[in-house]
């Protein structure tokens, strides 16, 4: 095949980014619009979201569309097969390239994060998800399935902690914290009855994540509290580490760790600790690449042929 | 004062209880209204059903409505004191008795539970809460603050168990449980992916809290995760109870358990060995009275005089 030319995409809640992406010239263009997301935004705009997207792509590396060889696309949602099976018709009818198929966000970042290799990748962010795959392509998943059933050791747990430290520092079930300040102070209450009454039943996914760098923080300055939160989130983050790897029998994965929180400074070390206690040949490191471009790796694999060395990827920037 | 005659309110979400009570003759009559809860339904309304079940209290006891001695009105939703300012100012209005104070309902249930003596009564229900009284009449509370902040070892925090235990019994962070097949068939699911969609952020507290009995099914038939999830809620119980007791410096208290899922078969024997490894010296017993008797008793505590003997009091049912 005379230089192939691939699209990857990573359609996620708030954009969707293509590349179009050579094998002999590298990176030749990015492009992005609006949310990749079809469970939020519908199929038809998640497919007219990518074109846009791709359009721009093509304008930005000076070449009139075309269609690519192979696209891999990336989507938020997409795990679900009445999702899936839908959005790959819908972006198929806008042909875009010769051999399509759609995979999950988190498939393209651990492709990205990996450059292509076999191993982990773990997110944390305001939610929290990990996916591991094999040399044979074999796939596994743990966590990721919301703030209610999971998300442990993502921001909206830690932020959920924050609370109920407050709470239980008032009444004499836990011990005092920097924690009840600092929340009252972001939330504009003063007692616990306070918080009960704003919060009700629940609070907004982002107002509660929003409180996870006040743990950070205070674990920064000591506060013992706030490292046991620390400590618990990543628990549960290297619990799904653990999960995936024993399911692929992985013993010496290399585990990507990224996303927002997985990258603060009071956090990390903890959790590659935590990873390391339960994986002791794991090896915990930062992402190579972006997931949009994990995607573009993911669609040379799917022609059988060599991605562009990795000094051509680079600096298309998170 | 002549045989000196007191009203006792136990006002909740569901329904509002009067009762007269003379000091010579024990119980004269009950009645009841709909739910007594302000913050659901309003001040007016709440006063409304107060006017009603003791207009039925009354006429069961075969006497015209009169001006009692005092009343004591244990209400749900009267901790807040912009709530109980005003319901007790509209329930004076309407001209109950010569001496009323509005509590909560769980004052009005510690009261009931031990006949009016000091100790802890600790109510494990849909949510759960604990509230202690010294021989002074210093109070403290616990726990009691929502399903989102707190409510450990209550019914919605079991069936959020079952529901998480599904999760990690499945993408292998958790032990296999017989709470995976009895929850999915609750719900009418397959997969932990289709309960992340029916739940999205959160499902309404009563569905979840309706999966409480699944949990105790199971732990009676020998299912360790089962096991762990009362356990895990019988130790933030029993957290309640000791912090409690700590703020007020009970070291031999005594310790009504109550509510519908504290009386579970499976569940009461560990909450109470909970309890015991945090206050050795504490006794847990089943509540002597309901909680409408209590409202009474506190009446008679207003007054300054004895309530009738315990015989004359007991038949009321629960």
């Amino acid at each position: 095949m005379d230089d192939a030319r691939v699209i990857g995409v990573d359609g996620g809640g708030t954009r969707t980014r293509v590349v179009v992406v050579s094998a002999e010239r590298g990176v030749l263009g990015s492009g992005e619009a609006g949310s990749g997301n079809a469970r939020d935004i519908g199929i038809e705009a998640v497919a007219r979201h990518v074109a846009a997207a791709r359009d721009a792509a093509y304008a930005a590396a000076g070449l009139s569309r075309g269609v690519a060889n192979a696209a891999f696309c990336g989507m938020a949602g997409a795990g679900a097969d009445e999702i899936r099976g839908p959005l790959t018709r819908a972006l198929s009818a806008g042909g875009i390239a010769s051999v399509l198929e759609v995979g999950t966000d988190l498939d393209a970042a651990l492709a990205g994060c990996l450059c292509g290799r076999p191993g982990i990748v773990l997110i944390a962010g305001t939610g929290s998800s990990c996916l591991g795959r094999d040399a044979t392509g074999r796939t596994a998943r743990a966590g990721g399935l919301g703030s209610y059933l999971d998300d442990g050791g993502g921001a909206t747990d830690l932020g959920r902690g924050a609370l109920i430290a407050c709470v239980r520092a008032h009444d004499g079930r836990g011990p005092e914290t920097l924690l009840t300040p600092t929340v009252h102070a972001h939330l504009n209450t003063t007692s616990p009855d306070e918080l009960a009454r704003r919060i009700g039943d629940t609070l907004p996914r982002a107002e509660v994540a929003a409180l996870a760098p006040l743990v950070t923080a205070a674990a920064g300055q000591g506060d013992e509290v706030a490292q046991c939160i620390l400590a618990d989130g990543a628990n549960e983050l290297a619990a799904c580490v653990a999960a995936v790897a024993n399911r692929l029998g992985l013993t010496e994965p290399e585990v990507a760790l990224t996303g927002g929180l997985g990258n603060a400074p009071e956090y990390r070390p903890v959790i590659v600790d935590a990873i390391g206690r339960r994986l002791p040949h794991a090896t915990t490191r930062m992402p190579e690449l972006p997931a949009v471009l994990g995607s573009a790796l993911r669609a040379f694999a799917l022609l059988g042929i060599e991605p562009p060395a990795r000094e051509r990827l680079v600096g298309l920037g998170s």
